[in-house]
This record gives C-alpha cells, structure tokens and sequence, in this order.
C-alpha cells in the first residue's frame, strides 16, 4: 500500500470499515507515514450539490497543482440517501482514467457506529498512502457527519439558496466548523441575499474570536458549468498556506490525534464495560436497576468501582 | 411534573437537552417511578409518511384505549432537515385540544453529540410523568437515528414502494430492528411488489432466529386517509400483549438499562481522558504522537495504564 499500490489501498480500507482485528498492527505500521496531507471536508444540505463541486474542484486541483488527491464520500444514513452518492460516483467516473485520483465511499454497511472512528484511520491511510489532498465529503449536516468533519484541516460548507437562511445554518452548528462557504447555483434568485446574510454573520462571529485572524471568504460558484471553482482552489491554497504558518494545521493535526487517541481507549472501555455488564457481579447490578431499587446513576457507580472493572480497566 | 404539570415536564426535558447538572438528581428522583409505558420507535425514510402514521396512530390509540399518549420526534440533523418535523408539530395540533397528548421535538439545538443518552433520559421523564404510549419518530434512518431506537420496546418502519426495494431495507440494517412493517401509500404502483418483498425476506430471516415466535406482519396503510391505521393499532396491541408474555419486554428493558448505565460512564470516561489529554503527562503523549515518535495505540496504552488516569477512573 505504501508503494502506491491501489488494490493493497483498498483491501486495507476493508479492513478498517470492518474493524478487523489486523487493524492495530496496521495502524501502526503506516501511522509513521503520515502528517503530509491537507484534509478537506465538504459539508452541506442535501442538494446543495456539494457532490459537483467536489468533482470540479478535484478537476481543478489535477490540473492547477498535478497533486494526488483521494475522495472519501462519507454518508452514515446509506444506503437509502444513497441515490445521490451512487450518482456521484458515476459522475466521478470522469477521473477513473486518472491513476492520481482515489474516489471510495464509506456508508455503514448495515451495522452501525463507528464510522467516525473508521473514517479517522482511512484518512490515515491515504495520508500514509502519499495523496496530497484528501478530500472528505459528507452526505449532509447530521450530528454524525459534523462529529466526522472533527478530522478536517479545513471545512468548505456548500449551500444554496433553497436550503435556507443565515439563521438556519448558524443554527445547525456550521458557523462553528466553516472556515469557507460556498454558495452554489449562485445564479438562482435569492443567492445574493445568502451571501450578505453569512457575511454578516462572519462579521459578528469575528467580532467575538478576535484571535483567529483568517476572514472566512463566502464564495460563488456554479459548480455545474465550473464557474468559481478557480477562485475556490485558490482560496484554498491560500487557508492551506495560512494554516500552515499560523499554526492552525498544527493544532488541528493534534485535535485529530487527542480524538483517535480517546477513540481507541472509549472503544476499550465500552467493550470492557460490556463484558462488565454481563458477568455475575454486572447481571446483578442490572437486575437491582430493573426492579427500581437502584438507579442507572446509582449503579454506574458501583460498576466504575466494582472490583472486575478495576481489574479490567487497570 | 410526577403530578401531571406539562410545564414541570417541559423544563425537564429542557435540563435533560442541555445535559444540566441537576440531571444526575432529576434521573434519580424520577427513575423509580418509571417501567409502565409501552416504548414504540417509528422510522424510515424520508417521504415515507412516518408522521402521518404517527399522527393517525395517536389519535387511533387515544380513541380506543384512552390511554395517555406521548411524542418525541426526534431528527439528529435538524434544523435543515427540520422541514418536515416542523410540519409535523403544525399537524400535531389537531391533538393541542387533548391534554392527555403530549408532543415534543428533540434535535440537536447547535450542540452536537449526545441526543441518544438526552433521548433515553426523556423516555424514562415522560414514562414517569405517567403516559402509557411513548412514541418516538425519528427523521430518518441514519446512524444516529438506529442507535437511538434501539431505546424502544417495539420498532415500525414506516416505507413507501419510492423509498427503494427489500433489498435496500435489508443493507439499511431495518431487517434487524423492525418488529412492524408498514408499506404506506398502499395505492401506488408497486406497493404489492414491496409487501411481497418484505414478506420473503422476512421469512428468510425467521428461519435464523426461530426462537422468536413473533411474526412480523407488513401491514398497508394509507395514513392521509387513516386506512390501515386500525389494523395497525390492533398488530401493536398485540405485539404489547405478546411482548409482556414472551419476555421480550422484560429483555428490552434490561437492555435500556445496560445503554443507559453504559452511556453513564462513557460519558464521564470521556471527561476524564479530556481532562488527561490536557495535563503535563498527556501533552507529553500527545507531542510523542505529534511527531511521530509514538503510534496513537501505543499512546493509548500509556494513557490507560498512566498514573493520573488510574486515579481518575478508580
């Protein structure tokens, strides 16, 4: 895989999605490997065609930088929004002859949980992998895509007039992850009255985190016809660069290495509280809550104390 | 609130959203006054005209039984996909006559994470508070949603022949959590091809587990038009009837309670390595990591096994 074969790629990003019991040893073998990639996640409503101008923009890093740029289409509710997923990666077939751009999708594959830990280790893996630009679009603004776009070094949030107004979108909890917005279909009525409203939003969001000096652009494209896409890549590369020099890579690069860290031990732990819950001591505590002699709080506590978890938890 | 004050109720459930540190007493002051309402989850995907059922559904149970009934709908993405929630809550006032329902929205108010330990908490408030039915609607059949049905005593999904064929059902992993099947908007074309879908797949499944003695049905309705809605009323009491019987109540329960005392202490895990990560000896680890001196497992292990964290976690 780290030679740059495809196929070793994708049987190690099976692996991950499959939280095979490989996937510790294969960590940490390409973790050394990695830290050289720019994360970007692509967030938006659904049909704001954040998919297109995912497609354009990886067109337009090919043909600007001839970098090596991978694809993770994260969707957590596939496969039944899969529809527009599914297009995309037909459409996304225009760059299948290009043997720089990886394009995978990752959904939950029936069993659920775990997807934000999953896509942490595959971005690991095509950082290791050698792709320059990761590109991480999310299938629409959930609590599970946003807790996903945790790992981003930058967040581009795509909308368009129809999917709301300023008010709704600081209120999804995107003001707080955006570091660019892009208004899409820009030639739709209304598409002016976004932008002033996120500008102003911007201006009193500033107003308030006065440390961070990067002024998050607000940008219009027409994804469809590649209109403003130029002007997203260079807005890019210029956050890219700023990031770099004000330590913002720095930071966000440790934010993702405390979450996959936590990740590993919470999995641990929720694994041996399950084991916990099962055993005699645990079948007891569980049966005293169910006949409302005790609470869950109450029994928490005697679990978190209970001698087999000490010795479970060390 | 335990007397029946819906204004009690509510700020209750306001504390539980905001995660309020009176909770832990709010919990268990409440806790032992609960274990009567019958849990029902709704879901599926969007435009299947979950809300319609539910609708219909409580005032077919309100009619009949006179039971008191009560509705979370629930929606992890809100407020875009807030739409048709919203609607539903406009709906929902042909019920703002009827004290004996109470209907109530939880999303993700900006902050994320969290909504299946708020939703489990709100269940056991309104289960004390007295209602006999519980109905809980989710937005769609995301990550987060199936997680937080897993709180319920019985799950229908709600699909309509648009929505996609058996098969999607199947990789959705609905097979596994529906106790019901509804095919709504029976008189479209293809809505037979869908029963007849789900009938085979159903008893594909059956022949795996055949110690349940259940038999799903898949039930047409045309909620607009509340036809099916008494039928579907009758297969829930009788599920209720058979669920109190065969001990599949009893097994739901247990395994709300193993959710909720495990969700307490992940939560208070989770500050406690946030805490970790960010005195003297976690930053150490982290930089290790940082500069790829150390693989996140490895970190993991020293976190685990540190002096702090073992003080901390007991």
């Amino acid at each position: 895989m780290l030679s740059g074969d495809r196929r070793a790629l994708a049987r190690v990003i099976s692996l991950i999605e499959d939280r095979d019991e490989s996937l510790r040893t294969i960590i940490d073998a390409i973790y050394p490997k990695t830290g050289n990639a720019f994360v970007l996640g692509i967030t938006g409503p659904p049909g704001s065609g954040k998919s297109t101008v995912t497609d354009k923009l990886v067109a337009e890093i090919r043909k600007r930088s001839g970098k090596r740029v991978a694809v993770i289409a994260v969707d957590p509710s596939s496969p039944f929004s899969g529809g527009a997923i599914l297009g995309d990666r037909i459409r996304m077939q225009s760059h299948s002859g290009d043997a720089d751009v990886y394009i995978r999708s990752l959904g939950t594959r029936g069993k659920h949980g775990g997807l934000s830990q999953s896509s942490k280790e595959v971005v690991m893996a095509l950082d290791a992998a050698g792709f320059d630009w990761i590109v991480v679009e999310t299938a629409g603004v959930g609590q599970t895509e946003l807790d996903i776009l945790r790992l981003a070094h930058a967040v581009c949030v795509v909308l368009v007039p129809e999917s709301g107004d300023g008010i709704q979108v600081m209120k999804a909890g995107l003001m707080e992850i955006a570091d660019l917005f892009v208004v899409n279909k820009s030639d739709r009525p209304e598409a002016d009255k976004l932008v002033r409203e996120l500008t102003t939003l911007i201006g009193m969001n500033e107003k308030r985190s006065a440390h961070d000096e990067w002024k998050i652009p607000v940008l219009k494209t027409q994804a469809l016809f590649s209109q403003g896409i130029d002007e997203l890549f260079a807005q890019l590369q210029e956050y890219r660069a700023y990031a770099q020099e004000h330590g913002v890579l720095a930071k966000r690069r440790l934010a993702f290495i405390e979450d996959e860290i936590a990740g590993i031990i919470l999995d641990e732990v929720s694994r041996s509280i399950r084991r916990n819950l099962s055993n005699t001591t645990g079948r007891k505590i569980v049966s005293a809550v169910y006949n409302l002699l005790e609470t869950p709080h109450q029994a928490s506590e005697k679990f978190y104390h209970s001698k087999s978890d000490q010795k479970t938890l060390k």
